[in-house]
């Protein structure tokens, strides 16, 4: 282990409120946003000041505590306490639609509240324990797969990830990023490639950041220059992280990734997906059935708040895309590798 | 024609100056500026004020002619009048490696001031005459290239382009951008989808500037989310430019072209190159011999001069990648159309 295994923390649970570091504003400045209702909760994932798969998932489920927290605290019981539960599960249901753990991070504590019987206390309390081991169980997630992905890597040469998948983006080392952190930690040899990830430039805010904090050394590069340093050799591996996994092993990841894994095949460079088994998601058959979230406008055409674009277009702005799983070399899950990606491989993570 | 063929112009050529449009100031302000010496011009062309393959081949022939109207206007004659064309030609040949047009340009006002014999007043014509000269075929090019271009286009449906090819790149209506315009003047309905090009926005801020002066209905989409749009079904040509075409049909363009040429390819969409003849290169045999320009880090790292990117990461920064003939559908020229792109159809062009 020549490299330590995270700085960063991207949240801190306090007595009664969660505080999360505001990402929009990184590398320029660290900010801290203390949150302290379902409906802020709501809006730091909304507007990304809390965003990864992972993250949002633990984050929607603190969610719910806060809302659990707020109701007892005025004193609520019973049905009027359950209100206030759903409708902090319904206005952080409602944050972001492509993100699968999200949705899991939601229905683990709703099922917690409902074991817990109807005592407000006792329900407070479950939430609080549920969101609590779903945080660990992330963090132990991102160590696992990490040990199965790193002697996946090459020792030498370079490695390329797009977006932010790392501390930032889960309650630990990180998906995409923590594989890369693992194989440095075995004494791997490699250049990490960061794409900028446009629009909102995760990979140059976050993970060359998040990286840098580590003391890893990282190469930065447009999202349009991938495919060129692909053809140059300069990269053997490929390795994004995931927002929803279907059942056949299609993927939804920030946009980008796509055109990066048919840049991966035609040059045979290998193309891993890296996420806890959290994001695999059963009930959605095929990437054909993965709902996209189109994002503002504003998010292409201005900068820190300056237009970067001429007055009067038109915008499109995926969020994500989706890869089909022929392109995918293997899945990299806490439950171990899928490869090749189909059906049942991914159903065998799950076995 | 239902649509005006162009309204902007690059530069203009007065008594003693080249004012050439600001190119970086787009689309915030339309900033001019007065350049009076080959140092300026190639300055100008090196900090991209004055940018595009074909443009710049003009700017830099004028270049040479600022240092001809100098050196004349200073009394030189004989050998010290050609040591400041010498000079000109030397610090214009140094500004940008990889458009072939500017090696073009400036062999043309050689060939020309040679041909002149040795007096200083007729070899300062000489000059301006093959300047005018090239700058009027390159006007005339792109009218051409857009006609045999223009029929290649869908009638519906969407055509992505990438950087900038336009009336800011050329002489006249440009290339890319040219089929373009040419395609909407024949009364086919697409929607025109530019890739914004990263690090620099030429498709942002330049693209969707110039095309909507026109009148022209623009989409916007970050260069990662090209390869989604296809997938989509939502883009049936690309056309781009192109800096160097390789005698085998190799084409270098903006960073970002092979990414997009690979993802069509991959959906089956036709992708087609246009360019004068000037930019072929029979000297190069394939793409392997183009000289890649390698740019500054602070392009990628920094926007409008404020940070975007964490410190302390290094910067892959390649303005230019090379798409290989094989990937290329068809090379719209104004000699017509090469199909299928190999050795013997580039050659033919220029027969």
């Amino acid at each position: 282990m020549n490299q330590p295994v995270t700085c960063v923390r991207a949240f801190e649970v306090q007595e009664d409120a969660v505080v999360v570091l505001d990402q929009r504003a990184l590398p320029a400045q660290q900010r801290s946003w203390r949150v302290s209702t379902p409906k802020d909760m709501a809006l730091a994932i909304q507007t990304l000041a809390v965003r990864g798969a992972p993250l949002i998932g633990a984050a929607a489920a603190y969610g719910v505590w806060l809302g659990a927290h707020q109701a007892l605290a005025a004193g609520l019981t019973g049905e009027t306490f359950e209100r206030e539960l759903e409708a902090a599960d319904a206005v952080l249901r409602a944050s972001r639609p492509t993100a699968v753990n999200l949705f899991v991070g939601l229905d683990r504590v709703r099922t917690a509240w409902r074991q817990a019987g109807p005592d407000a206390v006792a329900r407070h309390h479950a939430i609080k324990t549920a969101a609590d081991a779903l945080a660990q169980e992330d963090r132990q997630a991102c160590l696992d797969l990490a040990a199965y992905g790193a002697p996946l890597l090459p020792d030498g040469g370079g490695v390329m990830t797009h977006c932010n998948t790392g501390a930032l983006a889960t309650c630990g080392v990180g998906t995409a990023a923590g594989v890369i952190r693992g194989g440095l930690a075995l004494g791997k040899r490699f250049t990490v490639h960061a794409n900028e990830t446009r629009p909102l430039l995760q990979g140059a805010r976050l993970t060359a950041w998040e990286l840098r904090q580590d003391g890893i050394d990282v190469t930065l590069q447009v999202d349009g220059a991938a495919a060129w340093l692909m053809a140059q050799g300069t990269i053997h591996a490929v390795v994004v992280g995931a927002d929803r996994i279907a059942a056949n092993g299609d993927t939804a990841n920030k946009v980008g990734t796509y055109g990066l894994a048919l840049a991966a095949a035609a040059h045979g460079i290998p193309f891993y997906v890296a996420a806890p088994v959290t994001t695999l998601d059963l009930h959605t058959p095929d990437g054909n059935h993965i709902v996209v979230e189109q994002r503002a406008a504003s998010e292409v055409t201005h900068l820190g708040g300056q237009p970067v674009a001429a007055p009067g277009v038109a915008v499109a702005n995926p969020a994500f895309d989706v890869t089909p799983a022929r392109l995918i070399t293997a899945l990299i899950t806490n439950r171990g590798v899928a490869r090749p990606v189909d059906v049942a491989s991914v159903a065998a993570l799950l076995a």
